[in-house]
């Protein structure tokens, strides 16, 4: 390290100040008698600098390593609290090794948080040791004192009708101390049940941290998207479509069991530097260039582009979409076309080079000369970020409650986390999908800044090996608190290669894949369902005369169409509550690895699914399953029936081992649902 | 949960004070154009909570994922900080996946703390990117004046000379933008180099903590202790031992190597309800009682038992004993007799009972009459701490350095906190080892507070298994950081199982673990290297006889006596830099699970141990090892030389699989240093 570096460092960073690592209660003296340890709290994001996520009627699951010295019982306790509401309580119970666990349910939108207290139970103590000193014959008359004062003490924090019950009890101990009949008088089980529910709580030891959580509206972990460019909606080919044109399409949308449309940008698009077909650089007259080159003359970010419609005709269209069951979700690109009215009014929010001109987006060597970005590091970032706010402001004005944010990763982290922070505090209902697609620790920090749902690498798992180290990693390590998967078999950005060659049976499966691996997923339609697999050159994951750059118009009433796949998907998504969270996915062993198993089941246990699914979309493939029965409430005497919610087949399964067939041009997957039996005991007697 | 208990906890929790969940930074508006996150920087204890612990000289690696949104290149860095001195700097080096890697050395006793610092490395991304677009052909006369900009202000935070030097190459760059000889200016590698010490670090993070590190002397980590009952050392059967005694036994101890000779308490010994021989309630006239029985109308914890000699005695021992090389460590057992000086003058630091009498110590239906536990949730409790403390200060003022510290897992966390932090302010070579043998959270948490070295399980690992997973946690998990193990095959409490079956060899054996399993390790001496095998009863772990109520006489000349083993073993540990760490333990596969093989490394690899350990102390055992060639430097092309330095046989060995046979009664283990052969670079174009 070169001398200057040293120098400077010290003159940069003086803010790391001395810190007395030694001693840190030193003074002033705390209450040195809190003998209880509460540690290691469970959900705990970063050491509680970021919330954990759920929806509204979802579980937090507390555990906490819960100890003090000596050999006390110990009781602790989950306190919670809706933000401004009162403060509430829920028992924890030992897992042995220390460890307590205890749960609480969220049930309304906004922020809670939660913590861990625990303390010496002495009654408890006196009564285990009692019992003891009882097994082993010791006098016990002075420990039998000791519970009366354990008890009077209980009686003076006590309701007086429950006090009177236990100075009772109290002065029976006292007077029967020296006898036979003290011991069944202290070992009352009335009076312990009385007492619990006035512990003593002195020198209660309370976690240091109070743990966020942010509640969302269900929707924010289950749903299915629908990405739609409205501007190809119109019914002749040619035409620039409208939001009119669009409310056509509504009860097809819905028909196949969707619940969000996805509208890319609707906003004005740059004239200079557009983008032509297949994204040439240069455009011809009639091309209506990218709706993410945002903003003309005609406006920017709050306005809608004038072939589209109206505000007016947009409103209609939610009310419409609405009325079918169908919420609009929008795309906010935070970017600028040449054209847009910020690059006049605001330069200060864009980046100058040298000559004079703005700088362009570039990830070098490649020029994006249609895009201006953000300037984030501005010295006027505060009003920057007001005015990037007010669009969303705008939007959610108009009736927009769900928010595709476009390529977050490349805008700034403190942005988002403000910018989410401040319209979730007024708008709690507000959802934020985040699509980054870029490396593993900048897609969880975005998630961990506030994101409700995010954009993953599902669109490049297709192995056993990688859908299960993946959804693994997502659904089963801490990732799952914070980072709730979206899964998209393709975008308008994205043709992935095994689409490209797996011709209708990979869409199929992969379709299956989205829609049961993950609580929420998404297509990019009608490309996708009508499966459309040229892409603009080999080797490439770009469409061949992308959407984006042109208008479409396609035949939705295609032979090939999967519309009605898609439609039963849905369906058994809707009918079947295992499928609509994330963290209760297990994946099964197969002795195949073209053959992938996982099941999903309810908290309860009332809904249980089991996938089996051919991920080799050529060849019929045959396998032996080993489903791991505890996870779904089974064990291995029985049998059980489970019933293809796709093929409707119905097998009568034994233990954990079974077989199965799968022929990827007719049924690539199984969708199974566990028929329990309801046996009485007198069954149970006859099997064995 | 109860109505009541709920009322209950509003009432006495009200400091779960509200929370905004949403929106951390809404107001104050921190600064908004940080883009680099500093996150998840390790080591760190418990959120920071706790200091990582060191010894002087060690290495301490940094790691912290950095990055920042974009595509922009980051650069950061460790700031460390002896306390109350500099503010150093030291480089991280990306180790892929947004993980970065750096490392400083505590050199000095006492406390340091670290965090972690990144900026946008914006001259790096302008270099980065203009290579790009060279390659691309493009024009890059903008490019080259931004490049002049960059350099004109590292030239502002320049020294004189450098600053010179840049300005003129600002100055070219300028007059060279429009040409070809541009690009070579600006990819100078010289301006490269000087610019690099002048970093441009605007809206530099730095890690929200700064983690704190306790430094420690080396003995700390690196010891071989001997206990020894200074009053079994008179040189004829049933006198008292005198610490004169004692003197005569420094030289013993010390030609086996040791160099901490550890007493239990030496202090009066209580007569109120003394315990007799082997621990029977009533003593006989003579009986010398259990040296944990603190206190009698002869003084206290600060007094010396009148048997042992006088405090002069006492100093002239760790005088004698410091010219063999040994230090003494004294046993503070924080415990009454009822004798004890502390219950008459303090009755309020005991816990009373209804009938008035003191509480003794209890494991119920277990009774230990003879002891008074301190009541460590007295209103006084203030006082008490300040009292305990003065003890260790009086031996401190004696010359004692090292203090073994009994049962603390029995006494309050929060006062070995500050007891600790208390003393090592001041005393900062003090060395606390805890005797803790309870349950694992709170041994770590008793670590965690401060002791510089703890007990372990080891006393009852003796399989494959057993010892591979525990000696895995405790050096290659987080446990590392802060729990540094002392492996003791016996104590006076613990015969373990294992010794009383094994005889001679399963000695031999527990010996060779501890002593390179780890780093530090201690014998109860002489009971152990003589071999002392007879429980009290079958299925007890206590000895026959035992030492704690009784004086012993022994003959160290015995033939079966271990001290020629011991020697040895204490010589290679000093010879062999690798036996002095605990973190760099790697074990290695065997195919026979009687066969145990694990290797120490040095952090250069210039001192590598391979042990190899048959575990079954009645059969000859044979088999192959699977080592991991890459922890020990090596590569599996070329052969290597290992030395035995217990048998002295030397072999020739090749690649990862090699072969092993060993005879519990001969040899039972092979203590392996790996000669490395200089080859040069022609040695290997023979081989190839």
């Amino acid at each position: 390290m070169g001398r200057a570096q040293c120098r400077s460092d010290m003159a940069q960073s003086s803010t790391l100040t001395k810190r007395e690592s030694y001693a840190p209660m030193a003074e002033p003296l705390m209450e040195g008698r809190q003998r209880v340890i509460v540690a290691r709290v469970s959900p705990e994001v970063d050491c509680g600098r970021f919330a954990i996520k759920r929806v509204v009627g979802e579980r937090v699951i507390v555990e906490a390593d819960v100890f003090a010295d000596g050999h006390d019982q110990i009781a602790c306790q989950i306190l919670y609290q809706q933000s401004g509401h009162e403060l509430q309580a829920s028992p924890m119970k030992p897992l042995g090794n220390d460890r307590w666990r205890g749960e609480f349910t969220v049930d309304k939108l906004g922020g809670y948080c939660y913590t861990v207290e625990g303390w010496i139970d002495r009654f408890e103590t006196w009564r285990r040791d009692l019992e003891k000193r009882i097994s082993a014959k010791q006098d016990i008359s002075v420990d039998l004192l000791i519970g009366a004062e354990l008890i009077e003490r209980g009686a003076a924090r006590a309701a007086p009708e429950d006090a009177r019950v236990l100075l009772d009890c109290a002065q029976r101990l006292r007077e029967n101390a020296g006898n036979d009949s003290g011991a069944a008088i202290a070992l009352d089980s009335e009076i312990l049940k009385l007492i619990r529910h006035y512990p003593e709580r002195d020198f209660v030891t309370q976690y240091e941290k109070q743990l966020p959580v942010v509640v969302e509206r269900e929707k924010a972990c289950f749903s299915a998207w629908y990405e739609l460019f409205p501007r190809s909606c119109a019914p002749e080919p040619g035409r620039h479509g409208t939001f009119r044109d669009c409310e056509e399409w509504l009860a097809y949308i819905a028909s196949m069991g969707f619940d969000v449309i996805y509208l890319p940008p609707i906003h004005p698009i740059g004239k200079t530097f557009r983008k032509g077909r297949n994204n040439s650089v240069s455009s011809q007259p009639g091309d209506v260039g990218s709706p993410w080159a945002i903003g003309s003359a005609e406006g920017g970010h709050k306005s809608i582009h004038p072939d589209l419609g109206t505000e007016q005709d947009f409103r209609r269209f939610l009310a419409k979409a609405a009325d079918h069951g169908l919420e609009v979700a929008l795309d906010i690109a935070l970017q600028c076309s040449p054209d847009h009215p910020y690059v006049q009014q605001h330069p200060e929010w864009f980046s100058t080079r040298p000559d004079g001109t703005i700088q362009y987006a570039e990830n070098p060597p490649k020029k994006y000369q249609d895009i201006y970005p953000f300037y984030f590091e501005t010295p006027q970032w505060r009003e920057l970020w007001q005015e990037l706010k007010s669009i969303f402001l705008f939007w959610i004005e108009q009736g927009v409650r769900i928010f595709r944010v476009d390529n977050p990763h490349t805008k700034s982290f403190p942005f988002w986390e403000w910018l989410i922070g401040e319209i979730k505090t007024h708008h709690p209902d507000v959802i934020f999908l985040s699509e980054a697609f870029t490396r593993p620790k900048v897609m969880y920090r975005l998630a961990k800044l506030g994101f409700s749902q995010s954009y993953t690498y599902f669109t490049w798992r297709n192995t056993r090996q990688e859908l299960t180290d993946y959804f693994n990693e997502v659904t089963q390590s801490e990732v799952r608190e914070y980072f709730r998967p979206n899964l998209w078999p393709n975008t308008p950005d994205i043709l992935p290669e095994f689409l490209q060659v797996g011709g209708r049976p990979s869409f199929v499966l992969r379709l299956i894949l989205a829609a049961t691996l993950g609580a929420s997923y998404g297509i990019y339609g009608p490309a996708f369902e009508l499966c459309e697999n040229a892409p603009v050159a080999t080797g490439r994951e770009e469409y061949l005369n992308s959407e984006k750059y042109e208008l479409k118009h396609r035949d939705l009433n295609s032979n090939h169409s999967l519309k009605s796949l898609i439609s039963r998907l849905n369906r058994i998504r809707k009918e079947n509550p295992a499928l609509q969270s994330n963290r209760n996915l297990r994946f099964h062993e197969t002795d195949n690895p073209s053959i992938l198993c996982y099941s999903k089941a309810s908290d309860d246990l009332s809904s249980v699914i089991i996938v089996v699914v051919n991920l080799d979309c050529f060849h019929v493939q045959t396998g032996w399953l080993n489903i791991d029965l505890s996870s779904i409430g089974l064990d291995a005497r029985h049998s059980f029936q489970v019933h293809d919610l796709l093929g409707e087949g119905r097998f009568l399964w034994q233990g954990s081992r079974n077989y199965v067939e799968l022929a990827p041009e007719s049924l690539p997957a199984h969708i199974l649902r566990l028929r329990r039996w309801v046996r009485t005991e007198q069954d149970f007697d006859y099997y064995l």
